[in-house]
């Protein structure tokens, strides 16, 4: 098999014309496919439905310690809510604190924090004329949106297999005191599926910033969220590394049940040291009269424990998963040899990261569009919402069913082909 | 019957060894009574239960508009509970963004993204050299917290039994370009269950602020809180009315479920004007993923309309009714004529305010704590917690069972009268 670079004008433009009558074609079917965000399908949340059977208006509404759900107190999460997303962490009870329904508030709350009051007593970002995160990119475009939204100079760093590009992390962190953060999808990152190196977690907790109020946004988002039983990654815990590294306040860790059992209707968690806690709890204080704990006591009691909630996941993941390796199958066997594409090859996470040639993403989302698909916007998965390269494609498989998958699938190779024959024609 | 100050020392003196007798055998007692915080008793949550029946592991969790309130999606609310929450407010749902379950959140937010971006294209608060609030008092402890944790230089204005001293807002909104907001509790205020009358409602809409980013902050929190059927205040719905003065953008009107379904597993909401909206929103936007909608549902499927939240309330305030009956009989009978004490005679709400003699409100409280029972700390109720006549005490008799409500008034005018002895002695 050639490649499309091997193939000279006129097989290309051959190729092409017959591309574009399936692309006819499929066009005329009138499709509305959504693969553009990393949303659970219908299927996944009836699997949680039961959840919202353990609470009713016949229940005991006091958590173990006696304390009255129903009514005002506790602000940093009930005692049993904490044990079992310490235990989702592997982190210990104390550590965490469990919040209201998104983890991105808690991100968002942070970093607002920052500015406004400076971490654990240090300047106000708002005081300083430079403020400076390190991006991972491709990444998640709403952490891009929060810095971006503070006015935060965004450094995009380059993600390897084993996570960002570490030489060039350490060197910023360790150089530059106007570097204040860096987002990090540790485990099945967005979109590319990787899970950080061992070496990796030890050389992030043995970082020695430059900046006494650097610290490290440790979105564990996919941290249970295998697609496979006996085939899953496997990353360090950052907040006993940190310890153990003597670099305790380096990290904030966030989490959230919105993957695992309703989007927007989950609960929410950080993790940290205990000057960070302290903190935190300070904004809190104010800010809020607390989390909505009949709904944490609807999670516990639901999932009981880490055994609970990984039953959960391999409900998710077995419709999930079918999805991921439909896409994958397709790919490889469309575009397998072509030249014109690579892709991650998760086991957990929400996405699948395609790279097509330089120059080509933009106008694959765009033909895909015109097919009757809508992707995240390419670029989006880059600081600023731009892609030097033009080239990263973020797939988001699980909404779609499996039936939509294919015609999905069907139609992106077949964008991907297009746009890549357009640009070499081009060249 | 003589006042206190018409009695002789000596009279005094005998009285004091009289009462502190009384006080003995009451501390004693080992009492462990709590007035402290607004909180609803739990007799009043169970009233609200049935509110956890309406949806279960078999419910149709869509909204009207077909929305999966299991999945991400819609940021301000879903259609049928801004309906709800409008109904509530007297206002139209478009006016309203409902959100996660603190009013307090929303407004520690809007402040917060005042500081960092300013309002609607205004100067951000954090570039300014000094930021103003006006801060009717006393007034609601946890406003002034707000104000406060950002650095914002607070300024008390006397309450009427009309509402602020709107002679005094006038002078300081429209001379003073760094006044950038106030505090009110409209209806049933916290603590004196004052409601602004029309007059000042209207001075307040037609205010011409030297700022351009001055808002109100309207904190409706006991809009629907009243205590008898037919005996209730009536406030001028803000938003139309600041319409009617051409002055849209004026006002940030809150309020919450807190006090309706259950402390802090409710909903809350803001409305406001579009621009304000907007301005809102573009945070919003970054800072959340949306509120969580099956709570919301779970609400509006329960209370329905206005009509249901009313028969909620009903129960509510059967409830608490007799408590503030009893306070008040009590205050009444024991202190009544002896010029040692004022207090207010509010028809909604969640609070009695107390005026003790100059210089007594801090000694009232300890004395209190020392015979048992827990006061809001005296001064709360003003700005940086310093109420310059130390006078002012904060009832809250909601949480008490009746029985306690006994022991508890029965405790506080003993220490009022002990405390007002002490002083007439000193002096």
């Amino acid at each position: 098999m050639k490649t499309f670079q091997e193939m000279s004008r006129q097989e290309l433009k051959e190729l092409y014309d017959k591309l574009m009558l399936q692309f006819e074609q499929i066009k005329a079917e009138d499709l509305k496919l959504d693969m553009s965000r990393g949303k659970p399908a219908p299927e996944q949340l009836d699997t949680a439905m039961p959840l919202l059977n353990v609470i009713n208006g016949e229940s005991d509404l006091r958590t173990e310690s006696g304390v009255d759900c129903r009514n005002y107190g506790i602000m940093d999460g009930i005692p049993e809510i904490k044990r079992l997303m310490a235990e989702m962490l592997e982190t210990k009870p104390e550590n965490v604190i469990v919040d209201g329904n998104a983890s991105l508030s808690l991100m968002f709350d942070t970093v607002s924090h920052s500015v406004t009051h400076g971490v654990c007593g240090a300047t106000p970002w708002c005081k300083l004329d430079k403020v400076k995160f390190l991006c991972p990119a491709p990444g998640y475009d709403r952490h891009f949106k929060v810095t971006e939204y503070f006015g935060i100079e965004m450094i995009t760093i380059p993600m390897t297999e084993d996570g960002p590009d570490m030489d060039l992390v350490e060197k910023y962190v360790q150089t530059d005191a106007s570097v204040k953060g860096i987002w990090c999808v540790p485990k099945y990152s967005n979109p590319q599926g990787y899970t950080y190196s061992d070496e990796t977690v030890r050389r992030f907790v043995n970082l020695k910033p430059a900046a006494e109020d650097f610290r490290i946004y440790w979105d564990n988002a996919y941290c249970i969220h295998d697609l496979y039983e006996d085939k899953c990654d496997t990353l360090l815990e950052i907040l006993s590394e940190c310890e153990k590294a003597g670099n305790p306040d380096l990290v904030f860790e966030f989490a959230s049940t919105s993957k695992i059992s309703f989007a927007g209707a989950g609960v929410s968690v950080i993790a940290a040291s205990e000057k960070n806690r302290e903190w935190i709890k300070k904004a809190m204080t104010v800010q809020t009269i607390g989390p909505d704990k009949i709904n944490q006591l609807r999670h516990v009691r639901y999932y009981k424990d880490k055994a609970g909630l990984r039953t959960q996941m391999m409900k998710n993941s077995a419709l999930i998963r079918p999805k991921f390796e439909l896409v994958k199958e397709v790919l490889e066997k469309e575009l397998g040899g072509l030249g014109i594409g690579k892709w991650t090859n998760p086991v957990g996470g929400y996405f699948i990261s395609f790279d097509a040639l330089e120059g080509c993403a933009k106008a694959i989302v765009a033909k895909c569009k015109e097919g009757g698909m809508v992707l995240t916007d390419a670029g989006a998965t880059y600081p600023y919402g731009v892609d030097p390269k033009d080239s990263n494609i973020r797939i988001a498989p699980s909404y779609p069913s499996l039936e939509e998958m294919k015609e999905a699938s069907k139609l992106f190779v077949l964008c991907v082909k297009l746009v890549s024959i357009e640009k070499l024609l081009q060249d």
